[in-house]
């Protein structure tokens, strides 16, 4: 049984585990204000080409969204799409904070300057929440991108609206080596507020990056971290994971790997003739499956689906890592030749 | 200036004013524990022929709301239609108290059981809340009302999936005075776990009655009232207007004016004409105004716009009360007929 | 069976109610956005001889306090006095807020600054919550009082330590009638950054005022009313209350005859050589009682047991009201002797 | 400088890492639904003797304290010693989640049963929050262990009063090693509803395993993890540490490792006088310095600095690890001969 269901499905890459192995025996003082931590923050700045930014190492991905929107007042809300993981994916996590998600349709998993309008004019008054946040991610849940424009126009609203942006970066490494992509890593902190570049599926063991641009949501940060359960004690590993990723080109080179890998995969089921749901350049493919060749595949593979597309066919996922190989794709090909016929 | 903006514009309808006036000197214990709330408590059993309920009375409609939900588990949440109470107009309250309220379309401001079964679906695991209670209104936020067997439905539905059905009864009476309405106030007990008669809406100066029939959701419910700031000191106030209302038959005449004066008021509309929005049966009713008229009736009308409908046409909501008098309606169509020509 | 169990066993007094029947058939807007509220708030202005300051009707107290610790940001905790009511009746209201209650065990009710000072030298980072606001009562939860003198220390202890003092008020106007008293309404506000005038325990019906001075604490508070189900839909009560009470010398009239008749009560107390726990100027009293001579008081009056003093006696709370008369003090003074012999 | 700051300043023991590296490239099920956790689990079932418990990996200390209190219902509190972990150093968490911590003095770090009595009988109704839940921690944050006579009869109040009893293990394994324990990890598990075997703090290098045995507090608990930032997307890493510490002594022996070093660091500062400010047989000491030494051995050491004892005396905190060398101690051994001398 193989697995195409996350990019979380290994332990480290190489490097990482590498660098753990190094520093284990490193005395360190707790809760990421370690030297490796600070070093890591260095480094980042130097990626980002942002100095005036704060840099936290927070413990996954829900952990930084929580974080982030806890920073709002008690009456301040987030607006984000339908499909943004923090309104599907994540226990009511946000909610439990206290603050409501305000949901919009959204494109291809994108939000659109005139929906981040429209939920502002809807609601003007105290019988409302105060929108105050704008949640996108990047690449989205179903892997698509944002190019620099629609970055730049979403920014421009937020702050014409005195809202904040803030970008779930779970794969911000998939968007910024994507075909088609022309963000660069100091573009995302030039347009948006607060953002995550995330490591754990990127070939991190454990552990996020959080950035924080706008000086307003400075503050008593690590207040926050503690609060809701998302600092570590041993908040060095994740200080020297993001060194060993980003010191060099680890970082992107394992995200280039992913979507090369997913991109291989959505070309064999094009060549097949199967649809994908919705076209994403990125580690996240989403094909059409006939029920009856899922069952096949889910003989020998595990994936995710999605959802029901219509009685015979069924949207799946298939995700790619750091750690898929030329081999894996060339062996799926293999498998499918067979089911198909 | 006179005002159709809402059914709370005035202070207490006759009868109960009489009654607070009347009690104002007897002694009572604190915070609903009185002599009042008790036989108004039985009053209550008595209307909707059901002994095995608990009844408590709560400061107002969000709180009742509010305090509904917070039986629930941490994890746990509600589903409800996009124009639901909880969801626009309550401040983010649900979500302040730590629950996600999940939503559906609905039809006419109403929640159907195929929304609900696909909500379920949906939300299979730890990932996702755990939708287990429904929110209705009826009548609903654009005055319409459920019929008995579309409350059987929904009711059957949830039993089947282990959801509580919840329904928010702040214009209960006028649901139930409505043309077309074939619900009694006992079916609203069977139909449902928990729901609340309002007073505010319907004559009383202030305070509404839960009722909870389900046992799993009485266990220590006046500790989640009082945690919630909608416990009254002088609770005896909310019992003494209670008896006032439902001893006799003032609680469905106050509903019942208030809907025949509203329905008086849309005849008038389509006369010249204009239409509705969404067509109601209750006391709140919806125009679309062309613009021009709208800044006329301004002049001499305090209504509420709900929203544009076109650029030339805004959505207006006017309602009218148990305090509407003929002569008001009267009024107004003769400043219509002016405004018109 | 006559209760001197508490301030809010009546209805309102006659002033207020007189006010409430002579306004009940005025159209008003909604939720404190009427006429009379902001007649009141001007009262309240002049009353203070503040102008610069936000004026809010609130539904009650325990309403007030989590409103105005829901100012603070997640993280930041409010200090208080062991018996302060935030901390021992509110059923945990303001921790379902989210914010942590830092105690203090305080002298007779009251904080004194040397225990705000450790409070916050003992949490000074990220692994503890945030001081940042003071709560006190005045009365106090034992009925006693705050001298100018030491109100000035603790509002100037908490500027030098960044934080916000919150003053509790319901029961201030018997706080500013006692005996021994030196403070005057200004001198509240001048000495508080948010406080409330209470209403409910003081001869109105329903309701609260309150007050911020402070800038840092204004912006948005009307959500926070909303979201913490504490604003009325005919909000008009409120303030058609405060202007009855305020706009003349009732307010203070009502507090004085509740504390007098107290007096004359602990005065008959000490006269039988029955101690009282904690010498209260105010309207609430102390006695410890024997045991036995409690059970006969029982029998015909509702009184409040605090807590056991030793195997033989009880503390028991006694509490007088605007509408206690001199005759019921004498009743019970010839029912007393009757116990006694 | 070397650091007796804590417990968790080295990363994982070689045992711990070792696995880690074994298991790095096998792919796993994400969210501790893995093969690794499953045995993990299962190993934790032998070691307890217990067979009907749920296992639940979670991401640290404060995460698990979280969790475990948010099986309550909104209204219900959580009674702990002033000194508990949940109610000084994890930021209001607790409270963050919508409850309350009561609070007892304890001795020596431990709650008595009379206290918990106390506490229960002091809340009887709505009015207070309802104690439904006790929290002890073992070791205690003082270092001090309970002896199975004292958490017996902790449990049995708890059981006799209705109130769930959580165990902190978070240094359960220097607890169950001191000197003068008599309790075993069975014992533990006989008399506790939930407590959770502390990871990070014995040579783990994250994470820690939730034990339920109550059956009341197992229902949906993996909701209740992820909504509290406590699952870690690759699971599999908990799992894979606590089969490594736990399928032999390695767990224990860590423990047993760092109580030595503490005692002989205990043994060396009574040879010089140096008395304890509360005697804990585990690894964690807190000697009484005069400040001028305190500032001599921070020129080489780093510690904590716990609070102050008098003017010229600082109460002190050491803690050794699995980590910690005989030549580590005799070198601070050597330095303060010369600090004192």
């Amino acid at each position: 049984m193989f697995s195409f269901a996350n990019d979380y499905s290994e332990g480290a890459c190489p490097k990482v585990l590498s660098a753990l192995i190094q520093t284990n025996n490193v005395q360190c003082t707790g809760y990421g204000l370690d030297i490796f931590c600070q070093s890591a923050a260095d480094i980042i700045k130097k990626t980002l080409e942002h100095d005036d930014i704060d840099v936290h190492f927070i413990t996954g991905g829900t952990p930084c969204n929580v974080v982030a929107i806890s920073t709002l007042r008690a009456h301040e809300a987030v607006i984000a799409v339908e499909s943004g993981h923090i309104n599907v994916h994540e226990t009511g996590a946000v909610e439990a904070a206290g603050h409501k998600i305000i949901t919009v349709k959204g494109r291809n998993g994108k939000i659109t300057p005139d929906e981040i309008r429209k939920v502002v004019a809807a609601n003007p008054d105290e019988h409302s929440v105060k929108p105050k946040m704008v949640f996108i991610s990047n690449a989205t849940e179903f892997g698509t991108i944002y190019k620099k424009q629609e970055l730049a126009d979403i920014y421009s609203v937020c702050k014409e609206l005195d809202l904040y942006l803030y970008l779930d970066g779970a794969r911000l490494g998939n968007a910024l080596v994507a075909t088609g992509n022309d963000l660069s890593f100091k573009d995302i902190c030039d347009l948006a507020d607060m953002f995550y570049i995330g490591g754990t599926k990127n070939g991190g063991l454990i552990g996020e990056a959080m950035v924080i641009k706008n000086d307003a949501l400075k503050e008593d940060f690590r207040y926050l971290i503690k609060q809701h359960c998302s600092m570590l004690a041993k908040g060095r590993l994740i200080g020297v994971q993001f060194i060993a990723m980003l010191e060099d080109k680890t970082y992107l080179d394992n995200a280039r790997n992913a979507n090369i890998m997913a991109q291989a995969l959505k070309y064999i089921f094009v060549q097949y003739g199967i649809p994908m749901y919705i076209d994403s350049p990125t580690n996240q493919i989403f094909p059409v499956l006939d029920n009856k060749l899922l069952e096949k595949i889910k003989t020998s593979y595990e994936i995710t689906e999605w959802g029901p597309y219509d009685e015979d066919h069924t949207i799946c996922r298939f995700v790619c890592s750091w750690a898929t190989k030329k081999s894996d794709i060339q062996d799926f090909y293999n498998d499918l030749v067979t089911y198909v016929n």
